[in-house]
């Protein structure tokens, strides 16, 4: 048969054209489980402070997916064997490799279940379609868990520092958050990708390209993903989150939650030993829209504090963030604390204690651009010699960059001001 | 005071930076009528087709309103009175000339309420918000409903054959949508408009950016607006919604619709003698979010033909569309309803006459990618003469491409080849 | 032996990447005659009106080169069999298919060789190259010249109306001039590139791409390769040669010219009966350069026509370009020529009828977007039915602005106004 | 007057449009001086390594002038006065900033005029142009030469570390050599430049944009400025000239060599005691083509080395540049030569040590991607605390980059491999 008519052609801002292989993948990709992707937005509340950032899990999985294909297809041009089997396998694990995130992801992860991490959801749902699909997604499973030793690097091109999830997500965000300097020059980087010894490593002339992946993607984390805003609106949610599960404690009415976000907020599922079955239908059900349809109707709710928070939510009228210059000592806290039980009183709101710590919060951020330790990128120096980037030619300097970043903050009411 | 302190900056992937000057015009975009736009897709289902055309009728306002203060900053360049109550009263109008969206807009807005038209809706929310901040909006209703005979131009930018909403959306959706053919180079547009006697007219050496404007908005109907896939999936939306007013209507439960959308398909609002405040108020909860968590729970609905039309939308397992050489005659009709019922008996559906209405429609698609009498587009061709684009000297060809296009269809079953 | 060293690796703003295999195709690209085309620019003195339209037809030349390259892998992976032979050779042709123009190309190609055209030099130089590298260039020679009758769609990638030439240079030389309007998506071309009986065809899904390849070509012809400013300078230089020649003939010195220009200014040789030996091998050495040092010294030629021409040149004071109603009248050309030396005399030039013929020109521009007969674009419309573009649905109306455009005028010095 | 016909539009692929004011601008613009930049390409010899490169100066100082504008706009919109006479004069050193560049600049920029330096020419073409021009550049040369103490600033945009001629280079540059790790984010730079206690300062949200201006810099000089092949080209040429001159010293005619070129060759002018007029008449016509017309017929030289070295040039045969891990020592300098002088005697060629020089050499290259002391880059920490770019939050680790780079090489035959 033509090969012409068993690919299906979708348009991509970041990648131009995505061709998806019609049978599994394409079968895959109207799954519900993953059509469920297009409810969840990939910058979670980052749209709050970049208008723009609303694009979806969805179309990064097959932004991801597209990035597969020309690469393994590179590979193959460098005279890596993979095979039809190979090829299929690790498409339908970087599909999915993002399947298992609930709504508004990062922000809500340790929210809705406890000692719970999103990879264990995405490896349960990659085998509850496996059952589903007797068996196709095996090899796939074997490459996302790296239980495929002969091929490690279809397992790094899943899960590393230079893994396609990045390369996708990367750019794509910063296109969408239109920050420039979060670019990344993508194509470079997958012209000079090839395999050394069963492993990935980039060509020598692809160095300039990794160093300057590594500062867009600390760009990146200071900019746009710990952006004050962004902190300030994620601790927002989650206070929104801690309010209602303790009206739930005192036996409270939720007032129109929606039924599935009901079941974790009652229930309280654990994953300690395992995901239970209806703990994952039920998460299945789940997207931004429970969260955002609660929050809708929270604002109307009894209890003021939880009306408040939703109110704040819904015109966008955050706290403030205040970074810190060290770890905050406790006159600092108390500082903040009464000044915040002030503000609450003169605005009619409960003001105890126990109120106020809806209304600030003190954490610190992290954020770290490259991790060169056990796992860091290669580059092949000459025909036989592969050195850790961190250690070739012009590059020592940059380490200096990649120092993991802990910035202290509190996050507050606007009405007072942390550092006078 | 400082100026630069007075204004807030937003990155925007289509315009680079969109700059809000603090006061009113912040106030409204905080405000949650506005805010409201950042749930409501700019693209309705298109995204079932193009897979990042995810962004939202809010970014689209926010741009807007970018172009507005810099075409008004070039207008008042080329020496055109603009007066500071005038700048902002048409930053608000273009700011909010979408506020009375509903969801999905085009495909449901006639499903929610009878002999409604978007447009009444946004200006029912603009009065409403000119009540609340006591008159402010004044000057911006006068323009917005084109009763400022002193500067008939400033509504010529609101509505007309070249209008701000039209120049953003275009290179928007072109942007998300990765459609290069419907790309307008909107930055010559902006650098060659002028007023001339009170109205809008492009300077002659922007004719060929207004060519090539009309014919990317024909090529945007034709690629994206209506092409195939998103009439089906328009189609099979409305039908959802038309089973679920007849399961109302015959007293079924709905089983779990949102509140707000329940109030709208229960009372079956009209909008004959202008919107009541109730209608307003409920409107104003309404958002994507309500029609897309009512259609996953509508999913398991005991009616099996609506929760079939569900799980087909969850799925993205859509309806086929036909193209038709002329009107449908009744013999096509019959076949298409009489196939259509073959199918549903064999899945096991409802496969009556009205059981099969749900899953095939006759439509016509109709596009006009400019519209030359009353309203056209003026070129100023020489110091003291503007001319109508379509009489201007070499673009007299082009008229033929601006005649409406409509074009019959069938949207049916996957199942069987309408033209066999 | 690997692959990936036997490919050398070009970064270029219109295609990002530009992949050369080592081996012929590397060796041509060093080879002078290639080189030289660094020294001739693509658009010629386009670079007076759009100032970075500086590239030169070498970074064409390897444009083009990287497009065959991909449209012939992307044929291969629709199942058309192309051999190694066939692919090296179509490469080729394809990066030697411009390099017999000479310099400033389409404004002196008449001026240098009579009954010349350079394609003729093209072939002449392709024979020379074949001769140095032992018949290395045999079958690039066959496809080029259409003397392959196995497979016709090689030579219709090279010569016709959606050749790789045209794709390439409509795309970069709206890139450099920055006509937004003149953008091409070649992409999606690309992509829908296929073999149908021996053809070249597009599939059905890139007929809007072919509509806005066919407009932006319009597009390109109005507002960049026929813009006024550019038949005006284009006539200024071509009247600095119709002088010197003159010059020449009365026996005046040349002061300056190049060695290589002043052979072909004394000889003035025939192509006639082909290109004699002598002839190629000064062409050869010919580039804008020697066009642009020998202006820049006879600005102080003793001849004051010759003298100011070329003065006018240096400093930008190009004549005005008028376009006229319909075909000139005698009166209109008395009254210009009247007028003409009217300032002539005024500016104490020589100003008798003979000498003011090099300050005024009548003529006409003319373009074609598209020529559908015989040699048309077609379309896959179904699995075994092409059709001719302007014949296929939705097309119609399109034919009407493919017709050619003749539009006469007359270059005059800007003292004066034409239509008082 | 209408302000909309005082100016003149120019496309640009960088800027979008170049807004050009009639006037002394335009004048400026059109002058015979200003127009010579068209013939100097912005990057020497870069064009070589990246073949789409081959843009001028002029455009590149039309860019800077845009960028100007921009700026200046920008600073009058946060209050800061600047006068229509400054604002002009600003404009005009801008445009002018690198009107005294020569043919090839920096690579023979020493080879020309002994004590020179290509500042003291533009000051020179300035003052020339000024004194034709009836003083209308009084104010533009005070700025140009830091004495117009009333605003520093104005200085400052036009010589500091983030002055306007390399905001311009880097971007042009890095666009047209397509290296996407160079690119940098100009308009949020412009968009945070303001004016503070009379110094250019970056409010401090622009302060990654700064950041990844001085890291872009840096991978420019790593990639492109100081490439390999770019800097075995650079020796090339310089050699070719070092043993014109010599041959010139031994009385040897140069054979076609451009008269202007000849007039620097034969008479070794030396800037000492400043420009004399006749060296700046002189100079004025030189362009790159004078070196490039003068390498194609010296091929043909009598002289086997200098014959051998423009052939090399003309077909793109190289010399290697190898990076050397310090400083060589005496026995690798011997071992270079000898190699050489017997690759040069297997060819046939001269190949005593006099005549091996011209076929080797080494040196060093040097990059620093900011300068902190003294003219760092101040950011707007607080309302009013200015601290110099190194100092800032966050910015410490980025000064390790910053650091000058020394890098030792050898460029050679590439016959042999040094380090074996």
């Amino acid at each position: 048969m033509d090969k012409s008519t068993q690919y299906k052609m979708f348009n991509d801002p970041i990648h131009g054209f995505i061709t998806v292989p019609k049978g599994i993948i394409l079968d895959l990709i109207d799954h519900p489980y993953v059509q469920r992707l297009r409810r969840i937005k990939q910058m979670g509340l980052g749209y709050l402070v970049f208008p723009a950032a609303e694009h979806s899990r969805f179309s990064h999985a097959l932004g991801a997916m597209e990035l597969a294909q020309r690469i393994l297809n590179n590979l193959r041009e460098k005279d890596t064997t993979i095979s039809p089997a190979e090829f299929e396998g690790t498409l339908i694990a970087v599909l999915l490799h993002d399947v298992g995130h609930g709504p508004l992801s990062h922000t809500l992860e340790f929210n809705l279940i406890e000692d719970f991490h999103h990879e264990m959801m995405t490896l349960a749902i990659m085998r509850k379609l496996n059952r589903e699909m007797d068996g196709a997604l095996d090899l796939a499973i074997r490459i996302f868990t790296d239980q495929y030793p002969k091929k490690p690097f279809l397992n790094q091109l899943i899960s590393s520092q230079l893994d396609i999830d990045r390369l996708d997500y990367l750019k794509r965000d910063s296109v969408f958050t239109s920050v420039y300097e979060g670019s990344v020059g993508i194509e470079r980087i997958l012209k000079t990708m090839r395999v050394y010894k069963g492993n990935i490593v980039i060509e020598k002339k692809g160095i300039y390209a990794i160093e300057n992946y590594i500062l867009a993607r600390r760009l990146m984390y200071m900019q746009v993903y710990l952006h004050k805003t962004v902190l300030s609106a994620d601790k927002l949610l989650r206070n929104i989150f801690k309010r209602v599960r303790e009206l739930i404690a005192s036996g409270t009415d939720l007032y129109q939650a929606s039924p599935s976000l009901q079941f974790f907020l009652e229930n309280r599922p654990t994953a300690t030993k395992g995901i239970a079955r209806r703990v994952l239908e039920q998460y299945l059900q789940l997207d931004d829209n429970d969260v955002y349809q609660s929050i809708k109707y929270w604002q109307y709710a009894d209890d003021p504090i939880l009306a408040d928070l939703c109110q704040r939510f819904q015109s966008r009228s955050l706290f403030r963030t205040t970074f810190l210059d060290g770890t905050p000592n406790a006159r600092l806290k108390e500082k903040v604390r009464m000044k915040t039980q002030k503000v609450l009183q003169a605005q009619g709101l409960p003001h105890d204690e126990a109120a106020a710590q809806y209304f600030y919060s003190f954490d610190e951020s992290y954020s770290e651009a490259y991790r060169y330790e056990n796992e860091g990128i290669w580059i092949l120096e000459e025909k036989d010699k592969a050195v850790e980037f961190s250690k070739a030619a012009d590059t020592q300097n940059i380490i200096a960059l990649t120092e993991p970043v802990v910035k202290p903050y509190v996050v507050h009411l606007k009405a007072f001001d942390v550092k006078r």
